[in-house]
C-alpha cells in the first residue's frame, strides 16, 4: 500500500482527494497497487468541500504529513513560489516523492528543486503543472521519446483562450469580455498572469525543459499579453482567414531554440484554431512523428486531478518496483542555445492607423521594403479622406529586428495617427 | 548499452531502424541510455530501403537474432498472424522482450502472448499497434490512469478515412476514390480490412482492452464497413450538419461494454469531424478529466516507427532499473461484460428509397412508431410522382432491437423500392 498526503485542500486539492478515494478501486485495478490518501493539509479546515472525508485525514499541520514516515508521496497543491517552495524542499529532505501542479514555482525554481530531488533519490511529478488534464509531460517525455522536437505549439491558458473566443463569437470588446469571465468564474478578480500571458509563460518553459533538454525558465521566454486585441483585429483575421489565438511557442530552428508568448493568428483551417472556450491543446511536431496534437481540458478540479493522480500512479509503480528515478528529469544540454528575440523570424499581421491620403501607402511600403519586409496583402477599409482609416498589410517571413525598426519609423510618420498593432502570423509561407 | 533485434524490414521495420540510428544521440540524451540496433532479420536482404546500415547487421535468418544472448528486445514487424506469432512466442521463451505493430496479432492470439509474456517476466510493448504515432496506449494505460474511462471513439483507419474525406470534397463514388487511394499508395490491392472496418476493429478491442481491463478481441466488435456508403448518404448528412466517419467506438454503460466499428454521423462542429485525410483521431472521456482528444498520422514508416522506438525506450528504462513488468498488461476482469448489439442504443439516420405518392411518410412513420422509434426530422428530396425519391429520416434515440425489426418491416412495404440505409449518428441527444 502506498500512502499519500495533500497539502493544500483549494480546487485542485479537492478534486485530488475526490479522485484518490472515488476511484481508489479502478485504480487499484488498473496499477495494481493500493493507494491511501493519508492525510490532507490545509490552514482551512472548516470549510466544507463537498466531500466526506475519513476522520482523522484532514489537519491545519502540514508537518504531520512531512513527519509521518508512512507517508511516501506529498502532493503540493498550495500554488505560490513562497511557502509551496519551503514545503516541497521539506519534502524532499525527509525523502518523501513529491507531485505537484505548480507551473509558476517550477517554472522559477525548478533546477533548485530538481537538484535536491536528485540530491534525495526521490521523484518529482508535474504532470498537472501544464494543460490540466492533458497528459503532455509524459507524451512529450515518454510518448515521443524517439523524437527530435520540431516545435511545440499550445493554447495552454484557459482564461484567454475562453476570452478570445468570446470576443470572436460575440464581436466584443476584451473589458467587456474580461468582466463577464471573471463573473462566471472563469477569470480571478487579478487576471493579469492569465491574460499578460505570464502562465502561458510558465508552462512554456516546462514543456520546452522537457523537449530541448536544458532548464529553462520564465525570463528565457518572450511575453506578450491580449488585453490590447481589438475586435477590429479579430475581424480583420477572420476576412484574412484566420483565428487569433494566445500561442505559447517552443522551436528549435538551426540549433537554437525560440521561446515566445503571444497573440497570434492561425490559419482558420488548422484544428488548433477550433480549440475554444476554456479548452487547451498542444501542438507537437517530431521529426519521426510527424504533427501530432492534443486536446482537453487545462483547468479545473478533476481534470487537474486527472494528472495529479496520474503521477502518484506513475511513483507508486516505480516505488513498488524499486525503480525511482527511472524517469529522472534528465537535463542533458547544458547550454540553453536561446535564439533572441531580434533574430526570430515569422510572418506579420500590421494595422496602421493611416490618414486617407494620397502616397501613404507608398510610404509605409517603401519604409518595409527597405528593412526587407516584403508584403502578402494589403487591406484598406472605409474611405474618410483626411481622416485615419486602418490599413492592414500582411508580411511574408520576417526577421523580429527588422520589424521593430521598421515599425518605429513608421509610427513616427506623421500620416500616421496611432502606434501600429503588430501580430504574428503562424502557417505555411504561402508565395 | 541495450541490443535491439527487428524482425520484418518492411515500411516500418525501415522506419523504426532509420529513427533509432539517425537519433541515437537525441535517444541516449533524452533516456540516459545507449540503444543499439544489432541486427535486422529478413528474407529479402536485397532489397535497397534507402538506408545505410552497418555491416553485419542485416541477416535472413530470424533464428540468429533470436538465439544472440545479447539482443534485450526484439522486435516483430512481419504483420500477419502466422509467423509473427512464432517469432514472438519464441523470443518470449527466450526471455527476451518483445515490441509489435501487429494489431491483428494481439486482436486474435493477445491472451496467449501476454500469457507466455508473463510467464517468462517478459514485456510485450505495442504502442505501435493503435493509431500509429499517437501515443495512445500510454495515454490510456498511464497518462488518464487516474479515470473511468467512459467512452473511447475513434477514427483509427488512415485509408478508410482518407477515402471518406475524398468522397466528402469531390462529391465522388466510393470505387472511383479507391481506385485512386489504391493507385497513390493509401489503400492496398486488396482493401478488404481497411475498407471492411476490421483493421478498426483490430485496434479497438486493443483500446477497449485497456479500458476495461478484460481482454476483448475482434470477435467481440460489431464491424461494418464504409463500402457501400454514396454521395447521395454524404450530402445529406452535411445538410443535417454531420460528417460520416468510419468510427471505432467502445464505451461502457450501465457497467455494459459495447465496441463497435461502423460509418457513423457526426455533428461538423465536433473536433474529431474535422480529422481529414489519412490522419487518425482518438477521443477519450474520462470521467475526472472529461473530453480529450489525440490526433496524428496513424501510419506510415516514421510515425510507426515513433511508436515502436518509444516502446523500446520504455522496456529499456525498465531494463536498467531491473523494473521489468512495472506496466504489465494487467487483466483485471474475467468477465468481458460485452452488450449485446440489439441492446446498444443510438440515434439513427435512414434514407428510404420510397415512391413519392400520399400516405408513404405515413405508413413508415407509422411503423417506426410501433417500434418506439421516434423521429427528429424527415428530409424528402425531389418530386417524382409514382417512382422512388429518398427520403430521409434523423430519429432520437432507439434500442438496434427495435431498429432491425422496423426497418425489416418497412423494407418489406411495396411503396419502398430498395434496402435502407442505416447510419448511426453520435452526438448530443437534441430535442
Amino acid at each position: 500500500m502506498i500512502h499519500v498526503g495533500i497539502i493544500g485542500f483549494g480546487t485542485v486539492g479537492t478534486g485530488t482527494a475526490r479522485i484518490l478515494l472515488g476511484n481508489r478501486s479502478i485504480l487499484k485495478e488498473r496499477t495494481g497497487i493500493d493507494i491511501n490518501l493519508k492525510k490532507i493539509a490545509d490552514i482551512d479546515i472548516k470549510r466544507d468541500r463537498g466531500l466526506k472525508l475519513p476522520k482523522g485525514v484532514l489537519t491545519p499541520k502540514a508537518d504531520e504529513l512531512l513527519n509521518d514516515p508512512e507517508i511516501d508521496i506529498v502532493v503540493e497543491l498550495i500554488g505560490g513560489t513562497a511557502i509551496a517552495k519551503e514545503m516541497v524542499l521539506k519534502a524532499i529532505d525527509k525523502g518523501k516523492h513529491v507531485v505537484t501542479a505548480n507551473k509558476a514555482l517550477l517554472a522559477t525554481h525548478g533546477p533548485e528543486i530538481f537538484r535536491a530531488a536528485g540530491k534525495h533519490k526521490v521523484e518529482i511529478g508535474f504532470e498537472a503543472s501544464v494543460a490540466g488534464g492533458i497528459p503532455i509531460v509524459k507524451v512529450v517525455r515518454e510518448g515521443l521519446v524517439a523524437n527530435r522536437i520540431k516545435a511545440v505549439y499550445g493554447i495552454i491558458n484557459g482564461t484567454s483562450n475562453y476570452i478570445l473566443t468570446k470576443m470572436t463569437e460575440e464581436k466584443a470588446e476584451f473589458s467587456e469580455v474580461l468582466k463577464e469571465a471573471q463573473k462566471l468564474g472563469y477569470a480571478e478578480a487579478d487576471p493579469t498572469y492569465d491574460i499578460e500571458g505570464i502562465d502561458s509563460a510558465h508552462k512554456l518553459a516546462i514543456l520546452a525543459s522537457l523537449s530541448y533538454g536544458s532548464q529553462y525558465s520564465i525570463r528565457d521566454v518572450h511575453c506578450e499579453g491580449i488585453s490590447w486585441i481589438s475586435p477590429m483585429d479579430i475581424e480583420f483575421a477572420r476576412e484574412l482567414g484566420y483565428k487569433i489565438k494566445l500561442l505559447a511557442i517552443a522551436k528549435e530552428t538551426d540549433g537554437k531554440v525560440e521561446l515566445r508568448v503571444h497573440p497570434t493568428m492561425i490559419p482558420e483551417e488548422y484544428l488548433i484554431s477550433k480549440v475554444d472556450g476554456v479548452f487547451n491543446a498542444v501542438y507537437v511536431e517530431g521529426d519521426a512523428v510527424g504533427s501530432t496534437l492534443y486536446y482537453g481540458r487545462g483547468a479545473g478540479d478533476m481534470p487537474t486531478g486527472s494528472a495529479v493522480v496520474a503521477d502518484i500512479a506513475d511513483i507508486s509503480r516505480n516505488i513498488v518496483n524499486g525503480a525511482h528515478g527511472r524517469l529522472s528529469f534528465s537535463v542533458s544540454r547544458k547550454a540553453k542555445n536561446l535564439m533572441k528575440m531580434e533574430d526570430v523570424r515569422s510572418m506579420y499581421y500590421f494595422r496602421f492607423s493611416a490618414l486617407d491620403k494620397p502616397g501613404v501607402l507608398s510610404k509605409i511600403s517603401g519604409i518595409l521594403g527597405k528593412y526587407n519586409i516584403s508584403i502578402v496583402s494589403v487591406i484598406q477599409k472605409g474611405r474618410r479622406e483626411g481622416k485615419a482609416v486602418p490599413l492592414v498589410v500582411l508580411t511574408h517571413m520576417a526577421r523580429e529586428k527588422d520589424v521593430v525598426s521598421a515599425i518605429r519609423e513608421i509610427n513616427r510618420l506623421s500620416v500616421v495617427a496611432d502606434k501600429a498593432a503588430i501580430i504574428r502570423v503562424e502557417g505555411q509561407e504561402n508565395g
